[in-house]
């Protein structure tokens, strides 16, 4: 049976509802304490209502904060290009760790990570939707810089885009460790020697 | 009351039962689905008997997984020193990744690591028990080839170490990316080039 243009508009309502909240109570509630009743609470709709849209807690958290972000498709990520390419990584640098520093992203970021490491299936989609797709920009800026003889011709850019970030990462999990302006300096300063071009 | 020779023993066995009923959970269910219900059935005690030593789920798996370590109180962590920073830091990198590639692993390991995003407390204690005695026999091995003139003198310690082991989380958390020994090769000859000692 084909929806009515009006059934089409309240699906939307409710789905909308939903999504706004999940992002609500993220940022409220102890992750493993959030569940899909609260959000139907929240939003005003049935459980079976998230059921019929998302198998799990995690799926709806999953769309809720990709809703939110600057490129829901996944496309169009582009990092600066102003011709200096250690100036535009500490820009970009200092941004993420400005970003993993504020108490705002800080819970959404650690209610997909959980899901992220749990759930393969849903791991593979934040592969296909959000990393793989600002990887492929990273990329992209760095290959810029290596044409133009700022990186080694043999750099590996995938492993540069690894370096930059992953310790990042690997501070803010486990909350140890600075995460400030210098140490998004010094993390590009570092790795942009590692890879500087060879006379 | 004291307790007599009897109880603590009763006590030591019901304790140990329940660390071996975590651990063997951990590696057979989906962390979400690891209940404290399921330890006390499969550890033949009751509820209560857990809630009496561990405040939640979280930190009985950690002690579990704690006591399953090879150095439980954190202290005895040595790296490889043959001289040869870069063969020391090849042989423990590619254990690393093995470790993080082994399935053996992967699921106690992301069960810490998910009570660890979400629960400061259990960071906190992640961080003095496990983090910080191993990162310090990083940076002692890092310190011995600094002074051997194998590092350059200003190279920040806790920098490299970030940088040998971030770009490793960054792979395995997402399931994106080759965990093997030409990747772990590839970290240490990047990050030692990074701080190579300057002429």
């Amino acid at each position: 049976m084909a929806r009515t243009p009006d059934s089409a508009r309240r699906s939307e309502r409710s789905r909308s509802a939903i999504l706004t909240a999940t992002r609500e109570l993220v940022g409220e509630t102890a992750y493993a304490k959030l569940t899909i009743e609260a959000i139907a609470a929240r939003a005003g709709v049935g459980k079976q209502t998230i059921y019929r849209w998302w198998p799990s807690k995690g799926a709806v958290v999953f769309d809720a904060l990709l809703a939110q972000s600057e490129n829901p498709d996944g496309g169009g990520v582009e990092l600066p290009d102003t011709g200096d390419i250690a100036a535009d990584l500490k820009t970009v640098l200092r941004a993420t760790v400005a970003e993993f520093a504020d108490p705002a992203f800080d819970a959404p970021i650690r209610a997909v990570l959980t899901e992220v490491i749990n759930d393969p299936t849903l791991a593979a989609l934040y592969r296909e939707k959000l990393e793989q797709p600002v990887h492929a920009a990273k990329v992209r800026r760095l290959a810029a810089a290596q044409r133009a003889g700022q990186l080694r011709a043999d750099a590996d850019l995938d492993l540069v885009v690894d370096l930059l970030y992953g310790p990042i990462t690997q501070r803010w999990l486990p909350r140890s460790g600075t995460l400030d302006a210098s140490f998004a300096d010094a993390l590009v300063e570092t790795v942009l020697r590692a890879f500087a071009p060879v006379d």
